[in-house]
Parts: C-alpha cells; structure tokens; sequence
C-alpha cells in the first residue's frame, strides 16, 4: 500500500485527511480503532458489536418478534429498513414513517439502540429523530449531498461501502461525512461484485480489505455478511471470516422462525434464523482477544 | 439473452416494463430507436448525435471558448458540469448556479443545446430552468429519489450506466423515470470497472452492452468514450467503437487548443482536442447506413 | 499508461523488451505493424483480415461445407480446431488427428490457410506439421513450456489472451514466444470475465485493449467476437467495434446454414451464418483507411 | 445455488460427478470430507493443516533455514517452488532438478512432507520422484493434460484455482484428475482478480468459495493467504478468515529472519517470518472444534 503511514509523516493530508491515521499522533502506527456510543452500546472497544434485525421493517408484529428474538441471541443493536432502496421501482419500498415508528415501539420494548437507513436526503431530519444511528447504503455512498447530511445531523452513521468502490473512494465518503464535523463512522463492507455474481451467492465478501481499512483509519470496519453472500447457509461462515480478518462487528439480517422465506418482502433467501445468530455470536466472542502487538498481526515494521 | 423479445408475448410485463420493448407492438421485434428532441435536435433518428464540451464549466471564457470549437467541428449539443460529484470533499466542485448562467450564455451563442448534471435531489428543479437536458451521472444511478424527480421535471434526461450495473439494474433506473410520465431517456454506457483498472485507461468501454439495451429496450443508447478510457489518446478508439457497436450517439469531454491539461480542474488527461472531435465526427457519420434487417445484425431468428 | 514510448528511451529494455515498441528504432514514436504472412496471406498490412471456420472440426463434409462458404463470403485463412481445450472431460475433445487431416483436406480444396489450436506441448510438431499458424488458446497464455515449443516452431502463432490477463501479462506471453526468435505472433483479444458474465453474452469484449496494445506493441492484434460475445447476435456489433478500435483482423466462428444449433458439438450459439459473415467483411473493408497521423488517432504529442 | 444436493438426487451426474457430492450416500447431506494422507500427514480430518516455506527454491541453505523455521513454528508440510511459472521470460524460473534434490534435502533433516510444483506435463515422472505432493498453479488450471497426468501419477495433488475461474471450471479440473482414479485432490482458493487489484493487496482472497465448494464438493478446501493478499501483514489476517471461513488447511510463504525482502528471487512481499505462522498455526487450532451439525453452520434445510 503506498499509503502507509510512518512515523514522522507530516501533518494530516490528501483526500482523507481527516478520518486516515497519517498526520494523527493519536492514530498512527497503531491499530487502535475509534471509540464511541450507539444509544449506550460502545462501537470500537474490542469485542465484536452485532447489529441484527429484518431487512425490511415489515409490520409491528414481524418487527418485534425479530427485536426479542436477536436480543435472546445476544445481539447488541437492532436493524431495519423503513426506506427501502430497491432496484425497481415496483417492489416493496418500505413501511417510510410507519416503520420508524415500529423501529421505535421495538427499541421501547427491548432496550435495543436502532440503526435504519436514510436514502433522501430530504428525510435525514425525519429519520434522525427516530434512529440511534443513520446507515448510508451501498448505492447512497457516493450520494454527496447525503453524506454530507448525515454529517450535519451528528448522529452515529454506518457507511455502506459500494459494491464497486475502492478503499480510497471508501475512505473519501466518509471524509464527506467527517468533514461536516462528525466523526462518529463505521465503515462497513458488504461484499464486492466479481465475476462470481450468480455462481455462489450474491457478491464475493472482500476479507481483505477489512485490515487494509483498519490500516488506513482508524475508523471501525463492520462486517455484512448477509449481502456479502446472499445465502443464508453460507453467512455463518462469512460472519466468522469477516471478525477473524478483524472486524469490529456484523450486521446481519434474521428472519423469525415462524415465517417463511417466500413470505419475506425483501432478501428473505438471505435472512438467518435466530438459533444461527446466537452460534455465530457465541463463536465470535472468544474470550482471548488476539493481541496486535504480536508478530504478524499489526503494521509493516 | 434470457429476455428476448418474441412476436407474442403478451402485455408489457417485468420489472422494465415500459421502457423494455416486451409487449410493446410498436417496438417488439424491431431494433427501432423512441426518436424525440432535445432543443431543436433529433435523437434516436439515424446518424450519432454527438455532445461535447469541458468535464466541468471553469469559467465564462473556457466554456464559451469549446462551446464555439465543438460546434464548429460538428456537435449538436453541448456539455459541461456546473455541479460535480467528486470522489474528494476537496475536489472542485463546480460553479453551481454561476456555471448554469455559463451554459445558459454559451447556448445563447453558439446555438447548441445544453445537457448538464444534476445531483442532489433539491436542485432539479433550479438545473431544468437552465438545461435542455438532464444528465443522472453514474454515481447517482441508484439515487432513486433523483430518478423520480428528473422523471417529474418533464426534461429529457441522460442516465448514465454505473460502473457496476448491470442492464437489468440500469433499465430498472431507467423504469423509475419513465413510471413518471417521461420517456424521453437516454441510456450512456461509460465504462465498466474491471480487473484492468488503472493499467490503461481508467474504465473498460463495455461496447456489448450497447447491442443488448438496444435489442432490450427501444431508449436510444450513447456511449462516454472519455470515461470509458480515461486517457485521450485512447477516445478516438472507443468512440468509434461505440458507434460501430450500435450507439445513437456519443457524450465526448473537450479541452481547448489553448489549455494545458495540468491547468485543467477536472478530467483535463481524458479531454480530447477539437481537431480530433472534428475527425471522430467525419468519421461516425458515413453516408452509408447500417441496415439492420440484413442478415447478422438485428434480432434472432 | 505508464510505458509511453517516447523519442529518446534508449535500448530496449522491461520484461517485454522483444515485443514492445520501446527502443526499437523501426517501431518506436509510430502506429505502424509488424508485417509477415500466413501462407500466402498477409498480415498487419491494413486491411483487415479475417479467419473463419467451425469452432471445432466435427467432420470431413461440415468442414469441407463452411471452409466453401466462409472463402465465398470473402474470410481470408479458415479457423478449426482439431484439438479443443473443454472445461468438462466429458465434452467433446476434438477429432485429433483426424481433425488435423480434415482440415488439410479443407485447405487443399479452398487454398485457405489453416489457423488452429494446440495445446498438449508434445503435440506441437504434430500440429505443426498440418497447420499455417498455431493457435494459443486463452487456457494456455500461460502455459509457458507450450509458448516456448511454439516458437521454437518457427511457426505464426496466434495467441489469445486469457480472460484475466493484464495487457503486461499478455506481452509477457508473447515475449517467451519471441524469445526462441520467432516474431510471427498475432495478439487476439477475446473477451475478458466480468461482473456481467451471464446476463448478455459470455464476456465482455475489451476494446479499450485493442489501441493500448497497439500502443506498447508492433504485434498485430486481432480480436475474436464470437468469444467475446457468446451469442450469434452480437458477434456482427462486436466484430464492427474491434476493428473500429483499430484491430488488424478478426477470428470468427461459423455455422453451416443447413445445421442446427442444438447439433453442434461446441459452441454452435456463438457461430454465425455464412451471410452474416459476408455483411460483416464488407462493412469491416472500407475503400477509405483510417489515418493514424490525424489529430486524435495516434501517439500522445 | 442451484446444484444444492437433495437427499434423493439419483446417481451421480454432471460435469463434476466424481468430485461431487451429488450422488453419492457417502457424501451428499452431510460437510464431511475426503480424508487421506500426504506422507504421514492427515488431510481432511479436522484441525487445519499448514504447508509453510519458501516461495522458491533458491539455495539449498535458505531452504533448509525455512524448513527447520516452520517446523518449528509448528507447520505440517514444507512447500517450496524447483520449477516456477513466471509471468516473464526474465525472471528467475526455479532451480529445476537441483531444487527438488533440496527439497529432498529438507525433508529427510526435518521429516516434513514435500508439496511443489510441476507444470511441464513432460515432468510430471521427474518432480514425481522427489515429491510428496504435485501442486498444480493457478496458471494451469485447464492446462487439461497436465491434469490427466498428475492424475495418473497416483501422488496426492493440490490444485490451486484460477483467479478467473468459476466453482464449476474448478471443480471440473478436479474432475480430470479424479477421471484417471485419483481423489486424493486438495482444493487450493489462492485469490481473485477484482478491480481491488493494486490498491490493497495483489488479489482478493474469495472466503465465499469456501464454504461453496464445501457445500458442492467432498475434496478438503485450502487457502491460500500469501497469494490471496500479496502483502506480508495482511497474510495472518486473511489466514484466519479463510480457516473461519471453513478451510481444512493453508498454504503460506515464509521468509527467513535472516533474509532481506529485497534479496529473494521471487515474491518475498509476501512472504511472513517464522514467528509470524508460529502465532497463526496456534490461533487456527482452538480446542473447541465447530460442530457444522448446529444450526447455521451447514447445508440448507
């Protein structure tokens, strides 16, 4: 990478500045990650956060079983989208305002902080007063208007990476944000689009550039690996590989056990079932954390 | 091809059902192109259309200076960025309204029509005061707030391709305009993002994908040698290849006689000359046309 | 691109040092193409040429049938493979020697030289012994001891490029080729695998290569639709763009018009007709030549 | 995926039917896999294997150095390159017989089992002799009768994927060593090529496959980390994802303490110290082995 940072590298500089370890006295030639809230979860401190919930909020009753079913299963924050950005413009589009208010009525019931996506950059106000974190989809990562409200909004923001997106137009994104003031991002890959597309699952997971982002900044990288894979047999495994390549946390999509696939208006095929999140939350909280300051892991000598 | 159309194949369906040629009796088993106007300039009527002008508007004298030079070798319309998404918050932005004020001098001169990016959803209806033509840049795809409120603003619009769409996700884009009244669309294939990326050129021109959107949908098809290459020595090429592969039209960034390309504030390396603007147009306009009924080119039997 | 020939580079040097324009007082600072011939047929010398045939020898009268009609719509050399590279070892792998024989049978009563693949490095004498040229099929740009008996022959060779292969990786090929001192190599371009594999087509025909290669190389290059493409439809598009992005010929598959697709043994819905084929090579053959020295088509100033 | 086996699926079929589990009682429904032994050492039967050393054979002292290193960091087998295909003519090509009597060499001092490289078909007797086990590179993948003759060579073969080649080429190339008797095949993920190529890493290490061929095959699945990064710090990284992924073993490339990156002959970037592997083979091996029988963890229901 020709972008590592040294030890006496000079002030902050070049496209991403702000949210890179180059030029930080705090940040570089380490490892270390950012640490902040979601509602009172902490984001960056060590052991791997989940964000678990449906795709789609779909009704109250759908919402909520989900939200106590992941909180069982040990998650931390729960997911959901009340706006749906959908490839087309005939498939189900979200519950909008409604489904805020489920989002809200579930955080109530379970104590869970709620992460929803905001797509318009007319409704950031809107979606803020009802969430505890704003998430910037993969296809809004490169919407700068949005990004930038979202920064002005302060609230916690996860950021997609796009599935055709380098690290430094990643990393830029987030500079959009950071630059309005805010630096409380996750990064968070949700799989590449390779030639692979179609053969097994959706998208390819790109292990890789979760210790190439943490090289970089020192900004939390989440892990998808619902959309990374797009089967739901496979996510388990793709869970597993994103927090050993590093990850500071997941976002998985479930499905309650009482629905069917077919029945699902969104990504149902990738949806788990709660007993999956629970063995795969058991599996990723080890209780010995790997120590970057050993051989090998950590940053080129 | 999956899709193609056949001679009964019941009423439009699908999720591009409107702008795919399926179901449709005026445009199925027929490679006709929908023909409308920007300004007083036909589009999808036979010979390539052809838009030039700087990447982005710099300044009063820049703009009307390549305004008056691609005219003169032969465009139709002209182009320029007053608002520019870039991957960096510290990159140029663009002139905004002062840039619109430009354009709109540069049309008042030369004649030429103006075809200008819009990007945030807020400015619609500020962009349409002053162009003749709407262009949803790649990054803004799958921006589908946008996509409704081009397709409301009654202005012909150009939708460019994502670097990592595919067809079905780019006539989708296409759908969300069109469900809003408008069908006056132009698809722009501008390179597509592969594993040859920054050997040569920035992007890979994707020319098959000009005869499959024409053989799914009756939109006319342009193709961006520019962005498709990255490098000017290299647009001639591509352009000509479009052309070859079906285009309707072409969308070519310019740079003046008189400009360095260090001096540029966008894309100056992709800028082609006016002379070479001039000789892609002798050279895309045969007399003789393409007669798509003969054997090999056009449908499947 | 970072290999820029300039005026002043001093000797040929890099890993592509035989192959490439750099150094080479006849080809640096120029367009212009190494010129030999196939039999009697020459190659690199401006117009295009054009090799067609079956995809694979299936017998003496369908061979015999498409060398007629591919030499009466005008191909110059006939394609064919004897031995053929199948993903399956339960596809069909070729007649072999047989093949080999047919196809010396099919050049004796058309006179058109023969191009077809070996890929078994203790086959090339045997293979040679038949054919005008040997094809290095896109498996086996790598195959480095099967490049090295292949210069060694002393024959043209015809090297596609593999689907994933970087244009350095390509030239690198054709450098162990010319390293035995055999210069007599075409580069053929036939498609690279992309995200879009399996929506249209089989692989996305990389146009942009086709100057870059010309640009780093005197090496002609030709480029193959039917690979590139995948479906008889768009080969015609696909041919027309390879050679309006500058290619020094083309490679196509060919159908006899009295066999059904679903009869073939490989390939058949990439093969197109012996009409098609016709249109195609008069459209490819204009009176008028491209003039490399006009502003835009050429070298960076 | 659409080739998921079904409890009641028929004699085995398809292109892959001997390397798949489709078919099979012994196979199909369940993720157990094909164990056997390279020399003593125990494939496919639980806990990671590592095959560590150098990339090349360069010295008979530098390979012994490595060879006791990664021994004593815990490793099961030693690999190391006597013939290497190399991208240029110019490079270094491996030390040829030379190199596998060094091999020889280390072997007998530190008992480690031999895996290394052939990819002349005219060697596969020689590197046979010297051998524990054939490695095929990616660059040979289809290189078909290399594949008939290492099947016929009866040795253990570990046959590294293509980093353009789908599941099913993949399989399929299994499929012509099993055609001449031998199962004893390791699938080895080495890494893809994406747009990612140049910015981070050299490849793009595909943790999905994993888990996919798992699912479609019985053969015991390798990865990769050095090839699949290309950089030293990412390897240990991308180590643990690919066993987290399911992986039954890695191959990695080490360099000597002693050694300097810039003195090796061929791709000492990526290659990590002893210390290094000895901190990934104790966090790859936990106690508590994953039961695929919980829910989540295997095939769909």
């Amino acid at each position: 990478m020709t972008n590592t940072p040294s030890s006496a590298s000079g002030p902050p500089s070049g496209p991403h500045r702000l949210v890179g370890r180059q030029g930080h006295a705090r940040w570089e030639g380490n490892l270390d990650t950012h640490a902040f809230r979601i509602g009172s979860v902490p984001i960056g401190s060590g052991s791997p956060v989940v964000i678990a919930g449906p795709c789609a909020v779909e009704s109250h009753e759908q919402t909520l079983a989900i939200a106590h079913a992941v909180r069982a299963a040990g998650a931390d924050l729960l997911r959901g989208g009340a706006f749906k950005p959908r490839t087309s413009p005939y498939e189900f589009q979200g519950l909008g305002i409604e489904g805020l208010e489920i989002l809200a009525a579930a955080r109530a019931e379970t104590g869970l902080p709620v992460v929803t996506e905001v797509l318009d950059v007319r409704q950031v106000d809107l979606v803020a007063r009802y969430a505890d974190c704003l998430q910037i989809g993969a296809r809004s990562m490169q919407n700068y208007p949005l990004l930038r409200e979202a920064g002005r909004s302060g609230m916690p923001v996860l950021l997609k990476r796009h599935w055709a997106a380098t690290l430094a137009e990643w990393l830029c994104a987030a500079e959009y944000i950071a630059a309005e003031g805010n630096l409380d991002i996750i990064l968070c890959e949700r799989g590449i689009r390779t030639f692979t597309r179609g053969e097994y699952g959706r998208n390819t997971l790109d292990v890789n550039v979760v210790p190439a982002a943490r090289e970089m900044s020192f900004l939390p990288v989440f892990v998808d690996p619902s959309h990374a894979t797009g089967a739901a047999t496979m996510v388990p495994w793709a869970a597993e590989a994103g927090c050993a390549a590093g990850a500071d946390g997941l976002i998985i999509e479930v499905i309650a056990d009482e629905t069917q696939v077919c029945d699902t208006l969104c990504d149902g095929e990738q949806s788990i079932r709660p007993a999956a999140l629970a063995q795969i939350i058991r599996r990723v909280r080890p209780e010995e954390t790997r120590d970057t300051s050993q051989p090998g892991f950590g940053l080129a000598p």
